[in-house]
């Protein structure tokens, strides 16, 4: 092959240059763009439609375990921000900052700001505070209790370097907020909902995570403990995909959460929070996506199936057209993941092979071809995105509709094993700090390297310091699932109970 | 009755103070509060929970219509917001601007803002701006139009008098945006959107409203034409509760949209937008509603029927609870209005009249009280939210089952007659200045007064003025439904072709 005309869609491919091949695959599937705002993008219509079905699915789960949906205002006024120290502290450098409420023409004639508030707004980063403040007044007794509360809302972080849904300055997350009368319910509930969002990675987004707590260095600003999940990319990075905070009573005390217990005594609430965001959308196309373009698991994708009528002759146009709208009909009836299918019927006027490209590029689960002489035979081929391109399945149109869920929950649970692989491949127990070194050291420039490194660690922060200097790698979690099991650590020799999981990351 | 022993659950009545009724309704019925942020509301999960159900309803009937959605950004460069002049006038004094992204101790150690932006960023108040960035990147040729976008949002606009739902400075819609090769299709499809606000607001909300266009005066900043869909309240003023713009090509022009024609040429598109708001919730509220709180419309209701357990023997307990939650089970399986039926088993440890009374308030459609008495017999008494509170129809549990659906539908056509019958009884043509002037002044301070006049009007925006400065009264729109009729200017008596509505509005 001469280098002139790529063997695959996306260049560069991703053993070529990962991180331009995240950016050429969102481009090559029309998922989002830049927007003239700094850090901030446009989810397009076929990235946007993931995320609600994210939302849709997600939105279930979360109601199914009794929580219910409010919204709290976008703003927070700085004096409320600051009544948590540490939580300030830590959101104080990513702040969008409203400090005017109108414009007024300067004598320059130009518009400036004008109306300067009393007090300077803050762009809610998260809604703690806010949430906060209309909690003490919802809970009076221990019968007000749990309060479990979600809000979907988008937030916004001033990040210094962005990367289009990794991480962005506006972002689109759902937030739980949650206060309950006792230390061990509030615990209880954050390790829950972290099972949800386990739950919900492996069965909808075909992601395998694995779940941990965070080490005191990594928590939320203002949080007891910090719950995650954690996923390997295809570059062997991990990335955050999820959090769940237990907040103890910190921000009960600064947001003043009282309730009066069965004794009549007065007693600060425990709360817990947390989140997952339009992040996992990149979590998504860096876990299954190849050097074609994007690949969607079934569940969750905007569409599962694409019909392309293959038109050659003008006079069969009509009659192609209506057969694959009446096939379209007949699979839009059928139930899948919780919804009816949905199919789009690609009436473009474009050559039937570059269509068939722009929905390789997109990941659409399933491509069926539908030409003239294909109904005449009464036999389609369908294609699959997780199989080779021409590899087709020749299936009559009632086969279609009867098999059609099967054929994608084998997609499905196709993409899930091999991302499982693909990270337990990549997942190693390294015992010797020499060994940890190479492991997270390329051997040529940008070469994908690492993966996950269970090693044993002595709990000292410098530690992590010093690997995170040295080598760009941080502890991504404390493995809940880890058994105890003595040992030294891999940097200083010194003892362990257990190991956690260092990684490079996003 | 002594004034001491309010016989309605809500204080005052609707007589008596009618926009103190409208805050009692909210607090009574649980839907929202204030926050510390200056004219934003919290919305509580009942409150939300109607917003949800708009959205859901409203979203299938856009995406029906061919619009897909999408996701901009928050915020809007000054530099773009100001690219059309009438646009940016409109919105200058209502503006939230971000001028720094983060905050810093001052030598007082008080945190302060800083890292100032170099261009300010306004949070929208509308995205036509920000969306028509993008419009200009997506639209090339013929090919790509009509496009059909729609976005679910929070805007900020800083009114100066906010009511809560009706006027808040941070409130959630839907914003429409389209692009169209020809005046004629944008013109079309302004008006096609303006017919699915009527439906829904007819079918869903249970609300009659006239469409019509505004006047110049009362056009969206940067419109060639506006529509609206106006409501009468039950104080008889109108509620302007959605509205569709055709842009022409003022939009197309200021952010570039052109598209290459079948000849080749290039030509600006013609754009549209068109949106609702939180503000329908508002409008729900006081339509419905009584002097003891909340009603809701079956089919936008939080959750239709609650079952209300009446235990007086702690015995009796668990075989009146397993049986309530048998029914509830039972009838979450019956589809209504495109979902499952959305029921709530009350368990709370309240006596039984305090909590049907806290169900009155919140509206709930239907209640149904069950006893162990009521068990034994085999019949329930069922009560209608919009019949008298003591006015129960005995059924058994097959029969609520069988018939809860004509039930519902019953109550909502109910609404919608009764809403709609209370309209057209306080609209009235209107030929005689002096007339009008009576019509629109009332007898004693605060009385309930007025209505829509139908009235012949000359066309002249001096005559708005004046209406307007003596009375407080507003053209609400021109009805699209309103034949030509020639006639004479109620006050000026110059000729006109045909009826406007004059109203006193929120």
């Amino acid at each position: 092959m001469s280098s002139k005309h790529p063997k695959t869609a996306i260049t560069p491919t991703r053993l070529e240059n990962y991180p331009e091949w995240y950016q050429s695959v969102l481009k090559a599937a029309d998922l989002s763009e830049h927007s003239s705002v700094r850090g901030c993008m446009v989810i397009k219509p076929w990235g946007y439609g993931i995320w609600e079905n994210i939302q849709r699915v997600l939105d279930g789960m979360i109601k199914d375990t009794g929580h219910q949906n409010a919204y709290f205002p976008l703003f927070i006024p700085l004096s409320s921000l600051q009544k948590e120290a540490q939580h300030v502290e830590g959101f104080a450098k990513e702040c969008a900052v409203v400090t005017h409420h109108r414009l007024e023409k300067d004598k320059n004639g130009q518009l400036v700001p004008a109306g300067e508030l009393e007090e300077p707004l803050i762009v809610r980063p998260t809604s703690e505070m806010i949430i906060g403040q209309s909690f003490s007044k919802w809970v009076e007794s221990y019968r007000d209790l749990p309060l479990l509360i979600n809000q979907w809302a988008n937030v916004v972080r001033w990040e210094m370097r962005t990367r289009m849904f990794l991480r962005t300055t506006e972002f689109l997350w759902q937030e739980g907020h949650t206060v309950h009368a006792t230390r061990e319910e509030a615990q209880l509930e954050a390790e829950k909902m972290l099972r949800v969002y386990v739950e919900f990675a492996r069965d909808y987004l075909a992601i395998p995570v694995i779940c941990g707590e965070k080490t005191p260095s990594e928590r939320f600003p203002g949080a007891v403990n910090t719950y995650c999940i954690e996923a390997m990319m295809q570059d062997r990075k991990a990335l955050q995909a999820g959090t769940s905070h237990f907040l103890g009573q910190n921000f009960a005390k600064s947001c003043d959460i009282q309730f009066r217990n069965p004794e009549g005594e007065l007693e600060f609430g425990w709360t817990t929070s947390w989140g997952v965001t339009t992040r996992l959308i990149g979590g998504l196309i860096m876990t299954h996506s190849d050097d074609d373009g994007l690949v969607l698991p079934p569940k969750i994708a905007s569409a599962q199936l694409v019909i392309i009528p293959i038109v050659h002759a003008e006079e069969s146009k009509q009659s192609v057209f209506s057969y694959c709208e009446k096939l379209a009909a007949d699979l839009r009836k059928v139930h899948y993941a919780g919804q009816t299918l949905r199919v789009i019927v690609d009436k473009r006027e474009m050559r039937g092979g570059e269509k068939s490209w722009s929905w390789i590029k997109k990941g659409v689960p399933l491509r069926l071809e539908i030409g003239p002489r294909d109904i005449e035979a009464g036999a389609f081929g369908l294609l699959r995105r997780d199989k080779p391109h021409r590899e087709s399945t020749q299936l009559s149109a009632s086969e279609i509709v009867h098999r059609i869920t099967d054929i994608l929950d084998d997609m499905q649970n196709n993409l899930l094993a091999k991302a499982t692989a693909f990270r337990d491949q990549h997942t190693v127990k390294i015992d010797q700090k020499a060994d940890f070194y190479d492991f997270f050291t390329p051997k040529k420039e940008d070469e994908i390297h690492g993966g996950f490194a269970l090693c044993h660690w002595n709990g000292d922060p410098a530690v992590e310091e010093k690997v995170k200097e040295d080598l760009n790698v941080t502890i991504r979690c404390i493995p809940l699932e880890g058994a105890e099991e003595p040992g030294r650590c891999v940097i200083t020799g010194e003892p362990s109970a257990r190991r956690v999981i260092f990684a490079k990351s996003y």
